[in-house]
Parts: C-alpha cells; sequence; structure tokens
C-alpha cells in the first residue's frame, strides 16, 4: 500500500478565536510531592511523564473499532515510508553503511554534537550564499525529534510559551508539554493553501514567547509555503523579535510545480535553528539521524545558545556513529534519480488520491504540493451520520478497512 | 596505548561528614524568565540548559597544561575501548549489522520502546529463574545514557533527591541537575574495596529521596561488589523503601577472580531498573544501544512507572533500528572467545598498571576487579609540591604527558 497519510478534517472544528492556546505551566511540579518516611513502599511517576502526552495515541488508541474483515486493510495513517516496501532507500545509502562498518572506525565515542568530519559535510550540503554554513554551525542529533527537543529545551523555561501550527506535527506539543512549556497554537488556513493566519499569530505572541515554530513543507497538511508568505512570516518575527524553529525535515521533497525555499536563506536578521535529517528524503526514518542547523547572520543566539545546545546534547549523546561515519557518502553519493523517483512516486499517490477524494460529495481534500500527507476536509452537513472526524474516521475503518486519522488528533486537543 | 583508565585520587580530599550533598533544586526555573515586548532582540539559554553540566569536562577543559613534546602521550583518561584500535569488536557483530542492513526490514519507525522482538530478545538473553524477564520488562534506548535519563526521569520531580556513589559516574550528575532533581553523594570506601558507607548512605535518605544508584561494576573504581555487599545495599534500599537504579553497563565485565551478581537476582522486594547497553561488553559505544530491565514482582512500580517510562520514550524515540535488528545475532551469536579475551586483555593491562604503580612510593593503586578503570590513591604527604589531584594529574601530563583524570572531577565538585 502507499505510503500516504491522509487526514480527515471536518472543516467547521477548526474554532476561530484567536487566543486558544493551553496551559501547561504549573508549579505543582516544582514543589514535588512529600513522601513521608515511612515503612511503605509509594513509587510514583515523576510529574514529567504524566505530561508527556501523544494526542495522535490517546485519539487512536481509544478507537475501539475493527476493521471490515472482508477488506483488506488499507493503513492511510502512518507517516513511515518504509512500511510497504515500495519505497526502499538507495543501495548507495545502504553501501555508505557497509562501507563505515568495514572501516572499523565509528565504533567508538564521538563527541556530543557528532563527529567533525560529518559535521562538515552537512554544513556544505546545506550551505548557500544566502544561508553559509560552517561545522560549528551543526549538530547532530538522534532523529529530527530529538533536534527539536534540544531546541525547545535551549531556547523556553518552564512557563514561558511556543507558537506551534494547528493543524500540525503532534511532536512539538508533546515536547513543550512535558517541559512545562506553554503551547499557543496558531492557525494554518486550508482555504488558503494553509498559509499561516499571520493576524492570529502575531496576536498570540507575548512577552513570554521564546519561538516560533514553522514546518515547511508541512506535516500533515503537505503545503509548501511560498517565498512571499515565508518572507511575510520572517516579518512577524522580525518584528516581534522572536527565534524561529523551522523544521524542515520535509525540505526538498516538493512536487515539481511547487519550489522549497529553506527559510533561513530568506533572512539575515532573524536567527533560526533549522531542523532537519535523514528520515525522510533518504526513507530511513529508524535510523535516527537529526541534525540542527544554526543560522545566526546578527549574533543573536551568540555562543550562549550554541553552548547551551552543546551542553544539552551530552546528556545523552549523539545519534549512532556508523550513520555519522555514512553521511558523507549518503549525502554526495545518492544519486539524484532516486529523489526524483521517490518524488515521483509520492506525487502520483497524491494525484490519485486526490483525484479520487474530490469526486465524492462533501469531501474536500487539498491538493498537497509535497511531503507525504494529504487534508481532506469533511462538509459535516453531508454525513449527517456522524458527529465528528473521528466518529467519520472510525466508521471507515469499520465500514471500509480504510484507516486514515483524524485531524482532531493533530490540532484541538 | 591500553584503553584503561587511571584516576589519582588525592585520599585525604574525601570529606567524612554525612550530609554533603548539593542543593540544584530552585524555584527560579519555573517562574521563567520575563521578557519585555520590546523592539530588542534577547535571546537566552534555559535555566535547563545553564543547569547542565559535566564535571569532568569542566576540570579537564580547565587543565592548560601541554603534554612534553619530547614524549609520545599515552592518554589514560578516555572510557572508550574502541579508540586505539587494540580492542575491536567481534566480526559476527559487525555481521549482524549487514545482514540488518541487507534485509531492508530495519529502515522503518519502531514503537519508540523498541522492536518486539528485539526485547524479546534482550528479556530472554537477561533472563534467570531469580529474576525473570519478559519483553514487556524491556525498553531500548538511545545507549546507556538515555536508559538513565528516562529512569530518572519517571522517578524523580524537582526539588526531589536522588543517591549517588562518589567517586562515580559524572552522568548521574549531570541529568540530574539538568532536572532540577537534587544529588546526594554517598561515599564509597577505598580501603573497603570501594564497598558503599552503608551507614552514611543510609543517613541521606530522607522523604524525599526517590532513587539509590548503583553502579556495579564501578566506574571509575573498577570494584565488584560482593553478593554480600549487594545484599546489604538492598536491606537498605527495602527498609527504606527506595527503587534501585542499577547501572549494570558493565555486568559480566569482571576478572576471572570475581563474580558479577544481577542486583535483582538477589531481591524480589525492591523493585530495581537495570541499565545496560551494548557499549561496553560489545566494544561498540558509538552505535548507541541500551536498555532498561524492568524487575518489579512485588509490583510496587506498577503499570504507572511503566507507562511513564514508555510515554517519556516517545519523546525522541529509541535506539538506531539496525542495531535493534542486529540485536538477536550481536547477544546469539558472538562467541564466547570474544568475551574472554577482552576480559583477559583487560586484565593484564590492569595488572601492568597495578604493579608498577604499587612500586611508586606515595601512590597506593587499588587492584580492580572488573570493568575499565583503575583509581590510584595518592598519599599527598609524599607529593609537597603539590596542592592536589588536579595539580599532580596536570603535572604528569607536562612531564611525561601521561594523561589520568584526576577523582576530583568524579567526586568533589
Ligand atoms: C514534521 C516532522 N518533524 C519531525 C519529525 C521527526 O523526525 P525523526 O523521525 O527524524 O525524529 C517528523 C516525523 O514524522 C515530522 O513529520
Ligand atoms: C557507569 C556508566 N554508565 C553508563 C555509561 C553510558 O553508556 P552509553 O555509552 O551506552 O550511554 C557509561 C559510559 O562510560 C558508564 O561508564
Amino acid at each position: 500500500m502507499d505510503p500516504y497519510v491522509i487526514q480527515m478534517q471536518d472543516h467547521g472544528s477548526l474554532p476561530s478565536v484567536l487566543d486558544v492556546h493551553v496551559n501547561v505551566a504549573g508549579r505543582s511540579s516544582v514543589l514535588g510531592k512529600v513522601k513521608s518516611r515511612k515503612a511503605r513502599w509509594s513509587v510514583r511517576p515523576s510529574d514529567m511523564s504524566n505530561k508527556t502526552f501523544n494526542p495522535i495515541r490517546a485519539i487512536v488508541d481509544n478507537m475501539k473499532v475493527k476493521p471490515n474483515p472482508n477488506k483488506t486493510m488499507i493503513a492511510l495513517s502512518i507517516g513511515d515510508p518504509t512500511v510497504f516496501g515500495n519505497l526502499p532507500t538507495d543501495p548507495e545509502v545502504t553501501q555508505a553503511m557497509k562501507d563505515a562498518l568495514d572501516s572499523g572506525k565509528f565504533n567508538g565515542y564521538v563527541p556530543s554534537i557528532g563527529y567533525l568530519s560529518s559535521r562538515e559535510e552537512v554544513a556544505s550540503y546545506y550551505h548557500c550564499p544566502e544561508a553559509p554554513l560552517e561545522a560549528k554551525d551543526v549538530i547532530l542529533t538522534s532523529g529530527c525529534s530529538q533536534a527539536i527537543e534540544l531546541c525547545l529545551a535551549v531556547l523556553a523555561n518552564p512557563g514561558q510559551n511556543i507558537l506551534v501550527p494547528r493543524p500540525g506535527f503532534s511532536l512539538y506539543r508533546t515536547l513543550a508539554e512535558s517541559m512545562g512549556i506553554e503551547v499557543k497554537l496558531y492557525n494554518l488556513l486550508p482555504e488558503k493553501n494553509w498559509e499561516i493566519d499571520l493576524k492570529q499569530l502575531e496576536s498570540l505572541i507575548d512577552e513570554k514567547t521564546v519561538c516560533l515554530i514553522v514546518n515547511n513543507p508541512s506535516n500533515p497538511c503537505g503545503s509548501v509555503f511560498s517565498r512571499r508568505h515565508l518572507q511575510k512570516i520572517l516579518a512577524v518575527a522580525a518584528r516581534q523579535c522572536v527565534p524561529i524553529l523551522a523544521d524542515e525535515i520535509y525540505g526538498d521533497m516538493v512536487f515539481s510545480d511547487s519550489k522549497f525555499e529553506p527559510l533561513a536563506t530568506l533572512s539575515s536578521k532573524v536567527p533560526i535553528l533549522s531542523c532537519g535529517g535523514l528520515a525522510k528524503r533518504w526513507l530511513v526514518p529508524g535510523w535516527r539521524m537529526g541534525w540542527i542547523l544554526i543560522h545566526d547572520r546578527r549574533d543573536i543566539f551568540g555562543n550562549e545558545i550554541r553552548d547551551g545546545l552543546t551542553k544539552l546534547s551530552q546528556r545523552i549523546l549523539g545519534p549512532c556513529t556508523l550513520v555519522q561515519g555514512a553521511l558523507k557518502s549518503i549525502l554526495c553519493r545518492t544519486p539524484r534519480v532516486f529523489y526524483h523517483n521517490t518524488l515521483s512516486f509520492l506525487k502520483s499517490n497524491a494525484d490519485l488520491c486526490y483525484g479520487a477524494l474530490a469526486a465524492i460529495p462533501g469531501l474536500r481534500p487539498i491538493h498537497p504540493s509535497g511531503a507525504m500527507y494529504l487534508m481532506v476536509g469533511i462538509e459535516m452537513e453531508h454525513f449527517p451520520e456522524f458527529e465528528n472526524d473521528v466518529e467519520f474516521t472510525e466508521q471507515l475503518v469499520a465500514e471500509q478497512s480504510v484507516h486514515c486519522l483524524p485531524a482532531t488528533s493533530r490540532s484541538l486537543i
């Protein structure tokens, strides 16, 4: 089956109020639990683990429906390109790993931010005149997930807040809330190809706002921002002096009619931490190779944020050294045709899904321009038998054995 | 050169007071920094990153001495068995990775606690009748470091405290302090082969003590606790109702005259999280494969701690899937002679160092029984020209180009 995630969205359900946000900061975590000394056991999970919450899991695990036994399951709910075996990585990528293994040189401890040579490779791969990069601007991480974790951990204290897209990738919230960072959700507008509602975004910013997360290309929208829209986002950040975490893990994964512009190439003013990795473009998410690219031409992050990231990386050390050792070959030797084939495959799946869905009255798919996702608006008046998108997707599983994710899991809880 | 860490210790410098501990909890991190809205940039690193501190780095980076240019450097300060190329991993281990690569089956996302099949392998490898293990008791992590991080994160809230050996592995403190967890140091007694000062240990426990870290075999002491001593430690934990984090990364790495007893085999009462990994015994620290073994026969951790660990593992996902895929072969196919050879090599190095050091007046090496470390007591009256162990090791670098770590870095700051 196709590695394509379809999310069903109840259009009516995006509230238009401007100040929706979730307050998760609290003092209880500091005062701690007082345990009386005692001849009895009482081992309780920490506040942090209690606050660590994956909204997708929460919704999906509660969907207690069984697929229709007479129909084969069509799983469209997983953002993993590898599960169905139809999108293997390139042989050069596998060969690079074997070479790293055979060399025997990549088994030991390395600096927690990664081998200097591997960071040099990433820097020169993503370097461009408008946004220059050197090894010192690169931190290798255990997946893009750890890249995001380190960025949030260095920028925000408990009680401060970050701006997160809705709908968006759920990990931002999971990480932030586990650290006691407040999440403020800014809206993406389906009718404008998922551009940011910039007014609403700006209205959320207050004196405790320490980071704006911009995810482009977008999970779960499949949208790709235009240069003009990116410039407007940067203008807000510059005016409000809010640094940006650019989640660009789907960078370069755009269809031929769109262009991906790395955010940092469009501003020399706004300090940007760009997060990426091998997971999506090289189709090896399990290898857990991610990175942070530090763009700070005005020295606003300065040494302090760089040092902070380095110190935080020492807590558990970085990604597998073999993958680090293979990085040069992976970046330099993977043939262009591999990227091209992946994209045309994804595009043809996107077209197929879009066409089929657009023909159904009451469904309003939005054609994606990149990444691996497609969102579908549901005009609920066409489906009076369903309360909301969760029910809709439940029935899709029960009747048709087709598994999509309700967009509620990405936006409202 | 030999992968052997020697630590120089000024015996006189271990204070004998009972209540030495470091208060790192504080409220400032919760109240957050108030940033006024503003037309100016001010991006500051978080309290957490400011509190993330590696004592070894702090001391070593401040040692501004140059090695003697006429002598080749002898680096005895690194706990990495791979750097000098004389302790390669076994060919079966490398082959297991190639097989995992070639299968093409281990590139995708997996459950954040690891593949079920890989967890089954670890469980059956470490299973024994006195301490049974199933897949559900195993969590795979990004190195033993992440195992320790998850255990501390699930057990402790800011302001609570944990008990940490002195001298000990510095990461316990680095992690705890970064999370606002208070560290109380209990003493290891050089004159008793580095056994724990149990009285002092017990005196440190208060109503906010949530975890006792026991590191056996020990970094940096190279000591291996006897069954009797382990039973006494367990008795303290049972009496005081404090769960144990057993850092057993050097498990089974003991010389023939000692025996390693996994802590969990000696108690069915005390709940134990045992942390381990491939780093040391299989000589591949860079691969970042670790695990937590949950021993909880009295159901004291219960589902809550298990769920908490699972939830925390979802923050950045676990270790590289290729290494997970190779785990079965690594555990089952590595020949016994490999382990044997590693240990006799380490033992002969230990004997060599011990013999040479014992012959020097004023130095009192303590013969290690396992792991990769040797501690040396310095009778400071023999060396009136030096203030302390830091100066001593500095001069050792300057005069002899021999690099050891001052034990101060493991104990006093
Ligand atoms: C937008 C986005 N960012 C980050 C990640 C995490 O990437 P990684 O698997 O490298 O941690 C994902 C994974 O689905 C994603 O969709
Ligand atoms: C006692 C101890 N625990 C844990 C670790 C960390 O192991 P890993 O490299 O698997 O994170 C080390 C590494 O030196 C160690 O000495």
